[in-house]
């Protein structure tokens, strides 16, 4: 019987990546996933076989995977961050129940609204929410109500997706709609490659963020109402009462 | 200068660090933080000098964190989960300045949402949104508004310290906020003690959930309303458009 572990990998670097996501890609036979997401880890794991498919080919990405492990391989399934968050966990259990033979297990991994944070400080304390811009598979009019109602109940938010080439204003849309309820002085930050090379921070107001072109390796966080910059880190409280004075 | 490293130590078990902060709890000269916690990790890091304070010190622990550290220790001071999720991080940087001889660095965990996510299958793949039902440092009138916006904008919800023995009836009220935008049926799920002895996963409607006892070591996940059971996992889309038919 084969084995597949839908593993998260973190951001891309070795040290992001969990003791059992580093055992269990040593142990498999295969480490199969999104060409970008299998070239971060190949350098740590010389020797395995790999196997790679090209963007949005993510259900012929499973079966393959399926396949190899109901031919009786262990076959790691790499998702960039969490196996769980905007990853492939959900289409591998969904599929499984044509594969009988095949063994699942899902691990989780650090997402890059974590990652992302502690690169620009404690924006996520409290309460958040974390919304996908993309609409490829959902709606805008959805993601719009998400962006509404979480500006709404003042959640931190941390926006995965914020631009491709075929959504450029998308970033200024959502800003619009959070504009609605949060003030222009809203702290703000995007992190842009992280764990890898280019790796980069910007804290900015919810105004500039507006007019900020992001790429799709970009994370954006939108602080709540009681987030500030200090010392170029962005912190939000623990909570909505008045904290003691520390010192 | 010493150093001080919050270091988010996931759910609890060693596997489920990531290797930076192995490295940096392996590095350390102190390992400091809320006694559950440090108990967790100090049979992997023997021979280390511990430092613990009850829970709710927070400030009193950070304090004793950056007056090691300001000697010229390199301290980790670890967080279950993630260092910033409800953690440390953002105490500790509004403190730092205070410290201006100590280097903060901030090394992400993986959280409960993840960690039990994993564990129940998939219920996170699409836009969630954290909230905490405690209400030490929140009104509840906050936490009520932001679990009615969530609710509202169909976010899968994972929900953080569900009960706690002045609060016994917080989950119930919760559901029943839910329960006025989210049908009775809606797929929720509960993991109890993840990664620790006693780890139980249960899966159950949030119609149940509403009459199920939580305690503060319960992660509990209520389903968008495209959430489905299926083989006893809890399965979310990675969208709202129709997939494609996978076989």
């Amino acid at each position: 019987m084969g084995k597949l572990s839908v593993t998260g990998i973190g951001p891309g670097g070795y040290e992001d990546m969990t003791v059992r996501a580093v055992r269990t890609l040593e142990a498999c036979d295969i480490i199969a996933g999104y060409t970008v997401y299998v070239e971060l880890v190949r350098p740590f794991f010389p020797g395995k076989t790999f196997l790679t498919t090209p963007m949005r080919q993510e259900e012929e990405r499973c079966r393959m995977a399926f396949l190899e492990a109901e031919n009786g391989a262990s076959v790691a399934l790499v998702c960039s961050g969490d196996a769980g968050v905007y990853g492939m966990a959900g289409l591998i259990l969904k599929m499984q129940e044509a594969y009988p033979h095949v063994e699942v297990e899902i691990i989780p991994g650090v997402t890059a609204a974590l990652s992302g944070a502690a690169l620009l400080g404690a924006p996520l304390i409290h309460d958040f929410a974390v919304i996908s811009l993309s609409d490829l598979l959902t709606p805008w009019e959805d993601i719009a109500r998400r962006l509404e109602n979480a500006a709404e109940a003042d959640f931190g938010i941390c926006l995965y997706n914020p631009s491709s080439r075929k959504r450029k204003d998308y970033l200024k849309k959502a800003c619009d709609l959070v504009l609605g309820y949060q003030p222009e002085d809203t702290v703000c930050g995007l992190v842009r490659n992280i764990g890898r090379e280019g790796e980069a921070v910007h804290i900015c107001t919810l105004k500039e963020l507006r007019d900020t072109e992001a790429d799709m390796f970009t994370t954006v966080f939108i602080g709540n109402s009681r987030t500030r910059e200090k010392n170029g880190r962005m912190i939000t409280p623990r909570g909505y009462r008045n904290e003691r004075k520390e010192r």
